[in-house]
């Protein structure tokens, strides 16, 4: 996907061409799945008049098959494959060195004899925002992510632990020929106090159940995170459900396009007010190729853009998460449209109660 | 697992501390994993004398749950904690350049003022030669990958896709509470010749059918490919098939302490004479705490053990592939003793045969 507007870029910035590494052990660069559609080892190489894929020898058949730009098998060295694309004597290579390792870079610097510049920046900012086609891609995935969520919850007094819920999540994603866009998290009672919590092969225990999963469609991620009761809530949990509810349902109608990610997510910890110090991470992020990307709430070198954009797809997901206790998520994902925030997972999120 | 050997090397090395780090979406380093148990987010901090794992706030509880090492919780930058961990003024810092990427590093560098020095190469080779404990482990990840593709193969009538082949594989190992190793391969007909074909939600293809299937058991991987047949086999079939599994059976022989990996790649080259052009990919590999390790049958900065160790745990897959036509692949871990090899998947290798 943006293709054009990327060479466009180099040529406005005399870059000779941009080179982007899968390599097995050391990294893998969305930039490549972004641009091509190819997702195995190899290197992508863009001019700012040709894009071409060279995969490595034994994946050369599936990258013809996966990838939109024309896809070689790799021969020697990738190094002497890219020397070979550009006859300059010292090129202005561009790379992508939050994604690139140390010792790989010394390699290619070594081999080239060229100049480097980091086009991580530039690549994270023209993901932010998405095309229409990326738009009906992920609008597709959270419909799949949907139908999944809802047919597990249809389903869960048939499960006995967080492993059973994880794997029917995770099986009726394969059933589909799709996989997941993370190991989906399923966390109850007391565990739903680790945001990031690994299933237990353990009896489901009583109290909130937080599920948090989303799928891989085309490439692209899905994100989503509900929150069910198993037991009878007291008053005082029904209340942290619905104030958690209530602080999302304002975010969402806050996210417009130009508004600040990092005022969304301090907003957040307004809204919580005395609960703030049980709200322990960051209000969203951006989802497309990779589950976290931009816009982010929070600015770094990873993160380079905190506005909402036309077309940005993010997360809203406040929880709040009681040490050892309970924990509670709800997150959706958001696209920004000029007209608004548009919701495009649909599955309610009134508190639903599974007595045991 | 062999902390207290590393601790010495860093101390015979004049090294302060050794710092390697698992950061969202930029590089998961699997020393993190193999000194500690702990896959989530944050930096583990190696001294001669000590360990601390410092895990991001939001995992610090998972971190607590899964680490053999003390984990403290984030509150800051990991530069600054770091820092606090050692008090001279220009430290000499281990980190694993395989793994860190040019922005961290660069941004390390500024911010601790240290000298660094790449210790990836110590631990590779570390982890090239297993713990009596590793092997233990790695033993269960085995049995554990027999009874699911064993189960698979009993059931396979069943299936009418690649991806409700894999989705099974899957769905078994899930239901144990354990995750795949790597997204299983099941390659029918043509795809076959694909060494690394996704999954296809088509119908099966008569002709071989790959199965490349492995597990994560405690943090270890296994590695297990067998190949079958859908219809009914020629005679030129069933021989390709028979020379790959006698070029297997030789090879496995060969494996012996000290002996040279990239000789028993070189040797099945030998063994598959005028076939040697179908043979597309090396020998085998390590597994370890990552489904690719050392010692390999290729020496690079990531691969820099080619001798079969004692203790040391690898595949032996060789395998033809005829483009677009067929693929066969067999594929075994294979545990290196004082007293010869040891072939830890023990699933049958007669050639299966599924008339449909």
């Amino acid at each position: 996907m943006k293709l054009k507007e990327f060479q466009k870029w180099l040529l406005e910035n005399k870059i000779d061409l941009a080179a982007f590494f899968n390599l097995d052990g050391e990294c893998i660069d969305p930039n490549i799945m972004y641009f091509s559609g190819y997702s195995g080892f190899g290197a992508l190489v863009i001019t700012p008049k040709k894009a071409v894929l060279i995969a490595h020898r034994a994946e050369h058949e599936r990258a013809k098959k996966t990838s939109r730009i024309r896809a070689i098998a790799a021969k020697g060295k990738l190094s002497e494959e890219i020397k070979k694309l550009v006859k300059k004597r010292r090129p202005r290579i561009g790379i992508d060195k939050n994604r690139m390792t140390v010792n790989f870079y010394k390699a290619l610097k070594a081999a080239t004899k060229a100049r480097f510049v980091d086009v991580s920046g530039q690549c994270l900012r023209l993901r932010a925002a998405k095309t229409e086609e990326e738009v009906m891609i992920i609008r597709k995935a959270c419909k799949i992510t949907d139908e999944i969520i809802q047919k597990t919850l249809r389903n869960f007094r048939q499960f006995k632990t967080e492993s059973e819920v994880s794997a029917f999540l995770i099986n009726e994603t394969n059933k589909l020929g799709l996989t997941t866009s993370f190991k989906p998290i399923v966390a109850s009672g007391g565990n739903a106090s680790r945001a990031h919590h690994e299933v237990e092969n353990k009896p489901l225990k009583k109290g909130f159940c937080v599920i948090d999963f989303g799928i891989r469609y085309k490439g692209y991620c899905s994100d989503i995170s509900r929150t069910i009761y198993l037991g009878k809530p007291s008053p005082r949990e029904i209340a942290l459900y619905q104030e958690v509810l209530d602080v999302q349902t304002k975010l969402i109608a806050q996210c417009r396009m130009g508004k600040s990610f990092i005022q969304i997510h301090q907003n957040a910890i307004k809204l919580f007010g005395n609960h703030a110090k049980y709200f322990t991470h960051l209000i969203g992020h951006g989802v497309g190729t990779e589950i976290h990307e931009n816009p982010n709430p929070k600015k770094t070198q990873r993160r380079p853009v905190t506005n909402l954009l036309e077309n940005s797809v993010i997360t809203i997901e406040p929880g709040l998460y009681f040490s050892g206790k309970l924990g509670i998520r709800i997150e959706d994902d958001v696209l920004i449209t000029k007209k608004g925030p548009e919701v495009l997972t649909k599955t309610g999120k009134n508190l639903l109660v599974i007595r045991r």
